[in-house]
């Protein structure tokens, strides 16, 4: 593998392929113009790509195409895919990572497909009950993981405390001048609230809780999982996608009526004169494709799912996301994490 | 019992009673001036009660006080309170509920207790496998009622059914003019997601659905819980309380950006001059305030459980709720939405 950091990118996922893909690797290279120390691997129909690069004037000292004949659609299903599709563009990204050529894949593409061809092709690291889907969520500090987001529909408690490690790990590639600390999402903050499962989790990792890997601050309820007091919330797939949704649903309830009652008549259409510039500053901060981009952890290389109607700003920070995580030394800082998971066990 | 609306108040319940819930029943009687078809009664410390309707100067017409001796505390679990709070103001509330003497009652108490204590001296409705705790959830088009809060946390598929005929019973009596629609909180909208208990849940709904009863729209994802396209919005007690618990903590998270943002500098609080009105009705909207009150349902009679911490202005709102409960006859609404369901199932 070279030392550059090289990402694999299905540029044929998504609703508005390859154009916004593309469109979002122009603004990353825009972006990161000073460096040079990663390589993007663009997989997809190559006289399209070719046309789309010429179209926003893409140098191309630093990515490679990879022509690949077909596409997953996205009414393939995760059974049929694993015997159709391979000669399509996501599964030629995984084949790269698996062969070492890449550190790490992204599409945009039908998530059933990738999380199961990401799992077949790419394996389970051996220590790991269930892989995870994780994603980034503000919080009043900063910013926090959150995982399962959907992977994993029922849990056990093994899985819960993986997922932690995971998780942890993931914060850490991402933030390392932060401390890690992990919080499993329930209905009360007493230790006697929630299932039997959640009460053995929350033992479990109340044991495995340590300066170097995670501090473990018990349970936390969902009105609590923005104040920044822990930045891993860990939960079962269910509950997760439940929770990120609606939070995404309450949002964008809000910010409609805020913008219907800020326009409704003259008056307050005056008043956003004065307040143009900080009601900026505050819809960027919660703009959701900053936070674009579910990571799959737990496999041997890190897949990263794009929201599959992201526009090219939202693919441009899940580009970003993958330097950010390659960069961060993921895949070391999970090792160390499940290392020291297994010497505690001992 | 009386032919008045009849509705029985644990005064001395919640972080600041009897100061508040006394200061509520004032509003909820400023309220009602022209109303004469309901009555109050009060259950706490006689002396003090009689202190506090002196400072709000409450006209005794309508109200009726019932001393008790002793209070429900905080700490007090639910299985030594069923031994220990006979002569408390709480369990005097529903014992007089149970004589026929009050329709429904209040409480801002021990939640707890107050479930335990309502179930076992209430006791379910024969039909019911499953009592369940219900909220009311603003959505684009008016008012959602989603269940359960956290009674239960973990539910087989009859309860998801029975909460549907709660839930939809419920709106019927608090929304006469609109049509119930159920829907089953998810991970996806289509038919094959979700756990295998979801899924004869949604078969069973499916073919309950009627015009006379709820519509059933199938499955809904957190992120569509407030388009109003679907108003009951039914889940387990685990997956409901953490759905509602986020959505307060992001709603909270963004008003705390937005007043920030709004106030940085002296220019953006020019700006609140000219938009003060609108700002207004869109806090007022989403002031949680007015949505407080989960009523407890599936027993022989609603018990409401007020916010702990409540403001007076909160606890009115609770009363009117409980107000609107009985006129709205929700008792006759689940007794036919449970004969139906049993007719289709014979």
């Amino acid at each position: 593998m070279s030392k550059k950091i090289s990402i694999a990118i299905d540029a044929m996922g998504g609703d508005n392929a390859p154009e916004k893909t593309i469109e979002g690797i122009h603004l990353f290279l825009e972006n990161n113009k000073s460096k040079d120390d990663f390589i993007i691997n663009i997989f997809g129909k190559e006289n399209i790509i070719i046309e789309k690069l010429k179209k926003f004037k893409i140098n191309l000292t630093q990515v490679n195409i990879i022509h690949t004949e077909t596409v997953v659609s996205d009414e393939e299903s995760p059974m049929s895919a694993v015997k159709n599709s391979k000669n399509t563009s996501m599964w030629k990204c995984i084949q790269h990572q698996l062969d070492g050529k890449s550190n790490i894949s992204l599409s945009a593409g039908n998530t059933g497909v990738l999380l199961v061809i990401s799992r077949m092709i790419l394996k389970m690291v051996n220590e790991v009950s269930k892989p995870a889907l994780a994603g980034l969520w503000p919080n009043q500090n900063g910013m926090n993981v959150v995982l399962d987001l959907g992977a994993n529909i029922e849990c056990s408690d093994q899985n819960l405390v993986d997922f932690a490690e995971l998780g942890s790990a993931l914060f850490k590639s991402l933030f390392p001048n932060e401390k890690p600390k992990v919080a499993l999402l329930n209905v009360g903050s007493e230790e006697i609230k929630g299932t039997e499962m959640l009460k053995t989790a929350s033992k479990k990792l109340k044991y495995l809780s340590s300066e170097d890997n995670f501090i473990y601050n018990g349970y936390i309820e969902g009105n609590n999982i923005m104040t920044g007091d822990s930045n891993i919330i860990v939960t079962d797939g269910f509950t997760g996608n439940v929770a990120l949704k609606t939070a995404e649903g309450t949002a964008k309830f809000i910010t409609k009526n805020l913008k219907k009652s800020l326009t409704e008549n003259f008056i307050t259409k005056l008043s956003l004169i004065f307040s143009y510039f900080s009601l900026k500053r505050f819809k960027d901060k919660l703009d959701p494709r900053k936070y674009n981009g579910a990571i799959f952890l737990g496999l041997n290389g890190p897949v990263v799912k794009s929201h599959g109607g992201i526009d090219s700003i939202g693919f441009y920070h899940s580009i970003d996301l993958c330097y950010k995580i390659v960069k961060g030394n993921l895949m070391s800082e999970i090792k160390k994490n499940l290392e020291h998971s297994r010497s505690v066990k001992d």
